[in-house]
């Protein structure tokens, strides 16, 4: 007997039409065979859904970036530049399809800069959140060079980290951001070039799903906020708070509650210390805005059973999924939320495993998931594809080439 | 005190000029003034050697394929398509680039053929290494449509795997090949509908570096070829015995025996059974032939010490090199061979840890490694890239877009 594993939780939002998965009105066959198959669809209403409540939860005075790391598709880019209050950005790449998408409040973080794309950021009065003290030289340097003063902030490693984030990115040695003995240093060199401070930028992780955590990470980022300014004798502009908000992917997971960290947070940002009290705050969220609202969409191509175990063999995989099929920062192989999308009303009545059609072991969707039973030519959906699936996945592996890419709803 | 993490062995044939790392007699710095960094560079006359000593060890009636999903880049496939006996492929964009590149001698092996992948194959007299009966049929009817005799072998799942290796491919329930009872019948299926019967495809695993497993593997395999051609009374044309020859990545990791493995391969090809007489065997290799052949270089752009770490900062990353930064079907992140090129002859003086320019922490390309003292403008090699490096990774992740990439000497 084949040991069944479950899969993830199916996010909020998804029904059905005449059976079938349905994303923003649309049927899951009508979809695929309009757009091709395999082909990520993202919901504009699931995207403006989770925006709104998450307006609701957290302090007004808070403003809310979107990471476009996560999913930089341009119709979406556009959509979420519209709806958050600034678009933050990993490279000079992500800079010109901000550009493109109209994104005018931008920030680039980011530990390799190169100086073309430091220049391009500075003409564009980007805010840089500076990595390194030499970083801080360049930034100067090239701001003299074109006439242009620099608009700079200092990423700062934190000494804490994010408790049970996916990834840790403060607490220790870091390639991310100065360590904290170096800042006030770094801002004086800052204020003295002329340049425009302004102010901090401070990420201890990401995808962490516990509320507690993430209020105790932001308590302590805005104490160390506060404490760097103090030091210096400068008010900073604005503090970037980091993201971290996590959701679920995976068997037990439970989402995040953002209702108690906004209070937590509103509390604290209207019992600010002086230094902070004009400071602009802003959180930095990727995955949060937009992994759920996507869903990867892949035709069964075969269906066979080898050796007692039944496998589905699609025509899409890793190379559009990476981190669904468990290579990509992730240890222990567990399925992501899974369903077959053509037969989204029926009942499990099998156990299967979903594989892509690379020829490659790696290659694998769901493990041993209970799903309905599917035949060639039905749907796979593999939900959480919002964030970090088309652009963190190697699309040309094996001749394979892009998915398709759709905004509906 | 940083724990010193050992890196892998750089491979045989890369020497130095002037004090640099050299490929093909151009010097890293030379190569990243010319192309940019970063940059895949691939040498012809390693690429060379590699296939004269195989073809030396090999028994002389074994033919030796390349399989394309190891490094497509163009003008090294139109290289290994005059330097080998064919080109496997596993999906119709492999099958664009080997026609492009004038391959004659094509199969193609994949658990997901798409029907326009099928279609495409047959009119082209490509060898299709069927992986399931409904595959079968589904050729047999494309073949039949348009009015061409499909050349198909079977794939076959075996009853064994191969012993070390890093990929296992055959002893349980696999997505690949139809399992051994089934094989008769789709053989009879096969020759009744008159299509062309080429024999078998048995793939067991792949990157392993005991000779002894291969050889055992390879037996099982012949084997199995034996008993299956008998069990249908017909006598494969050709049967292909797969890959699994490996390539030291890692501290300890040493060079396969080929010679221990061609010795005994010869003694068995010249005692073969009656049905397997007049057989034509070969073997597929990709990482074997090309992978200790590139290197990929890339610019360091900052250096930078946080908590006691010396992090070297470079323009790639894992966008470009995803399975030495350990996210690519490995569990633990040890060090690929790596090296400053531009300081190939100076010994090493510190432990860094070379990282990528994205902004998330799972971009390190080596872990506290022993290095010659590097700078800003200092290029990094990072060994081993000549396989399953450029295509099997994210290129575009973070907006950054693929690396340059050469073939030298």
């Amino acid at each position: 007997m084949t040991k069944i594993k479950p899969v993830g939780p199916i996010p909020d939002g998804y029904t059905s039409l005449d059976g079938e998965l349905s994303v923003g009105g649309i049927k899951a066959s009508q979809i695929v065979d309009q757009h091709g198959s395999p082909v990520f669809v993202y919901s504009r209403s699931l995207l403006d859904q989770r925006m709104a409540e998450l307006k609701q939860a957290m302090p007004e005075q808070l403003d809310i970036h979107y990471a476009m790391k996560a999913n930089p598709f341009a119709p979406l880019l556009k959509h979420m530049v519209s709806a958050a209050d600034g678009i933050d950005i990993a490279s000079g790449g992500e800079l010109v399809m901000a550009l493109a998408a109209g994104a005018r409040h931008i920030s680039f973080a980011g530990p390799g800069k190169r100086d073309e794309e430091l220049r391009a950021a500075i003409e564009a009065g980007v805010t840089i959140n500076l990595e390194s003290p030499t970083e801080c030289d360049r930034a100067l340097r090239i701001g003299s060079e074109c006439g242009v003063a620099p608009v700079l902030a200092i990423r700062v490693n934190p000494d804490f980290d994010l408790k049970g984030s996916g990834m840790k990115m403060g607490g220790g040695a870091k390639q991310f951001g100065m360590d904290i003995e170096l800042v006030a240093g770094e801002m004086e060199k800052i204020l003295k070039a002329g340049a425009k401070w302004r102010g901090f930028h401070i990420f201890a992780g990401s995808q962490a799903l516990k509320a507690d955590a993430i209020i105790e990470t932001q308590i302590q980022t805005l104490e160390l906020a506060g404490r760097l300014a103090e030091e210096a004798g400068a008010a900073p502009e604005h503090v970037n708070l980091g993201g971290g908000f996590g959701i679920p992917y995976f068997p037990g997971d439970e989402p995040l509650d953002i209702t108690k960290i906004g209070a937590a947070l509103g509390e604290r940002l209207s019992n600010l210390p002086d230094i902070l009290k004009n400071t602009r705050f802003a959180i930095e969220l990727g995955r949060y805005l937009v992994g759920e609202a996507g869903v990867y969409l892949t035709r069964v191509i075969d269906r066979k059973v080898s050796r007692g175990e039944t496998f589905l063999v699609t025509d899409g995989g890793l190379h559009h999924q990476l981190a669904a099929s468990g290579n990509f920062g992730t240890v222990v192989k567990r399925n992501y939320p899974a369903a077959i999308a053509s037969k989204f009303d029926d009942k499990p009545e099998e156990t299967v495993s979903i594989v892509g059609c690379l020829c490659t072991p790696l290659d694998r969707l769901s493990d041993n998931a209970e799903m309905p039973r599917a035949e060639v030519g039905d749907i796979v959906a593999i939900f959480c594809a919002g964030a970090y699936g088309a652009t963190a996945s190697p699309a040309n592996f094996l001749g394979q080439g892009p998915a398709a890419e759709i905004l509906v709803g």
